[in-house]
């Protein structure tokens, strides 16, 4: 158990963004609403999953949406505590304490700011270990658990709750509702005990975004390498150094797809590199060789600074460099892999672990 | 206070699809979810409005969605038990009867259904007179009352509930869940009390279905004129003889969008008339001038049985009597030409009520 403040918020948000792996929100969107609310309500708890009561009532708090909308569609930090508080009401029972659906720079943000508002601790957790677009992407999903009942809430004031037989429908009817309600909502959903999460969820997470931001910031500071420093703080390996040739981006309203072309500086000089997302970064290509793919973790970070580069903020001429980080082994058994491999989201590709790619790329 | 069995069912089912102007249901599916119910749980008992008690807690039953999908998608009996149900959990107050949202093949035959299973009245009231596609479409819309607190069931398990801030945004969200669901769902919404329903209901409209069922039915018997027969029994007034020569229809997920066309026989030979649908019929012109227009009700009778052809069920070569019969009253003020007129479904035409355009063709 310890105390987060605005300088723990400064870390979180940018390691989010980090592990956000382009989605996720934007980080800076995120932190001023957290800084904003510890300001107003004082500091949050962070409890380690283990001193959460077994039978404790534990209710992630995140935004759903397409993050090109969010940017521009700024949550006015009243949804979370009226989507919470409609699903405390639904279930009967009082929320012990709250934490992050995903790491993301807008959904690692909301939880805090809801905590601070609520006068409740967060749990140093989350159901990803990294952003994923879809609402049964989720290790709680893996283990069984029903994202539902759920509450969803716009800044209008509209509220839907939702009862469903399985996890697909509630991400169909919310991603339907989302849409309707202009792009973004905000939710209260996969309601579960504090022995469900120790079991099912991705321990640690706060705890690892704040640990990457803090790597980035005292890079800074010692001139050491900063992307370097990432890597040794999330054990991720360096996939290509490049500038930012093209960007093509489209949304459709429930998610922003394109892709984003590299053409290769330094070491990868002569080649060219690719990033498809759905949000989310999904696919890199390296030429015709695939560099990585989800569920592992693409990340593009500024080459200067080591600052990740959402999905949004992709400029042309931007250098980069782009890191695969291994996801969390959940991920990695027959049921994660169908739940968020390549081949969910339409390529016909097998996964292969990140540095089992690596290790054959360099074999050759 | 009366019993209503398989006879009166029979009738209303007709007369309801009638009062649909085209939309409101298949009748034939409506008639049999109605007459199974009644035959398993006994007759309904039909409320005269002014025997509902003041306080007593009424809500409409109804089913959402495009007619098309509707005569596919057949609700299998227990969504309208599940919505209310969850409705009824939701007011935290037990539910002293309920009533149709509409006249329509299948709207005025749901609430049937309901009240047979559930043990409850029906009362002899609807919220428009006719049916109408939108879901704030309704005279309790005009008369400020809120369609939320809302329940949404599919056939499949999945239940929505919703708090909006106003109709329009009810109509929104519930619309795109039905869209998602598959295209129909059924609804519980606009809770009323007693006193709401007397002031704001279109009142006896269970009754005047079945008047017309019956006009109809025994005409057939006493060779009588059928079409005449309706026209008396709703002081509607003849508006076109012809046969369909086009069909246009299409769905596109939310709604049936459309138009037939008319070729003139007997008395318009020589003419032409068309008439456009969004589920419901909107507006009929004969040749350039226009015969009648929402609110009002535009209707298409076979000519040799007067029985009604729903937007589903028009056919070329089809002989039909186009009929109009003048709306509820509420439906005739700034508010209701508003909510329900020709411009809110993108004709720029003014309400004129039908019973004056066709006094004015006669003078000319």
């Amino acid at each position: 158990m310890r105390k987060i403040g605005v300088r723990e918020i400064e870390d979180m948000a940018v390691g989010a963004a980090v592990l956000g792996t382009g989605g996720g929100g934007d980080p800076y969107v995120g932190k001023l609403m957290a800084i904003q609310a510890v300001k107003e309500y004082g500091e949050v708890t962070l409890l380690d999953p283990e001193e959460v009561p077994d039978e404790a009532l534990i209710v992630p708090s995140s935004m759903m949406g397409a993050p090109t909308v969010s940017v521009e569609k700024i949550p006015n930090g009243e949804e979370p505590f009226r989507s919470f508080n409609a699903l405390e009401k639904l279930l009967g029972q009082k929320i012990y304490a709250t934490m992050s659906i995903e790491a993301g720079g807008v959904n690692s943000m909301i939880p805090i700011a809801l905590a601070a508002k609520k006068g409740i601790p967060l749990v140093d957790a989350d159901t990803m270990g990294r952003a994923f677009p879809e609402l049964q992407m989720t290790t709680f999903n893996l283990n069984g658990i029903k994202g539902t009942p759920l509450s969803l809430c716009d800044e209008k004031g509209n509220t839907m709750s939702l009862h469903t037989i399985n996890n697909k429908w509630t991400e169909k009817i919310a991603r339907a509702v989302t849409v309707v309600m202009g792009g973004s909502a905000i939710l209260a959903d996969y309601a579960v005990t504090g022995a469900e999460l120790k079991k099912a969820g991705v321990l640690g997470t706060a705890t690892k975004c704040e640990l990457i931001g803090k790597a980035i910031r005292e890079a800074a500071v010692s001139k050491k390498n900063p992307v370097e420093a990432v890597l040794e703080v999330t054990g991720g390996v360096k996939l290509f150094h490049g500038k930012i040739t093209d960007v093509a981006r489209k949304t459709d309203g429930a998610f922003v797809h394109g892709r984003a072309a590299l053409e290769g500086l330094g070491e990868d000089k002569g080649f060219y590199a690719e990033v498809c997302f759905q949000n989310e970064n999904i696919v890199a290509k390296k030429d015709d060789a695939i560099l990585a793919t989800v569920p592992d973790l693409i990340i593009l970070l500024d080459k200067e600074t080591a600052l990740p580069v959402t999905t949004e903020s992709i400029k042309y001429g931007a250098r980069v460099i782009m890191i695969g980080i291994p996801c969390d082994n959940q991920w990695r058994t027959p049921k994660g892999i169908e739940t968020v491999g390549p081949r969910y989201f339409g390529y016909d590709i097998d996964y292969i672990p990140v540095e089992m790619r690596v290790q054959e790329a360099a074999n050759k």
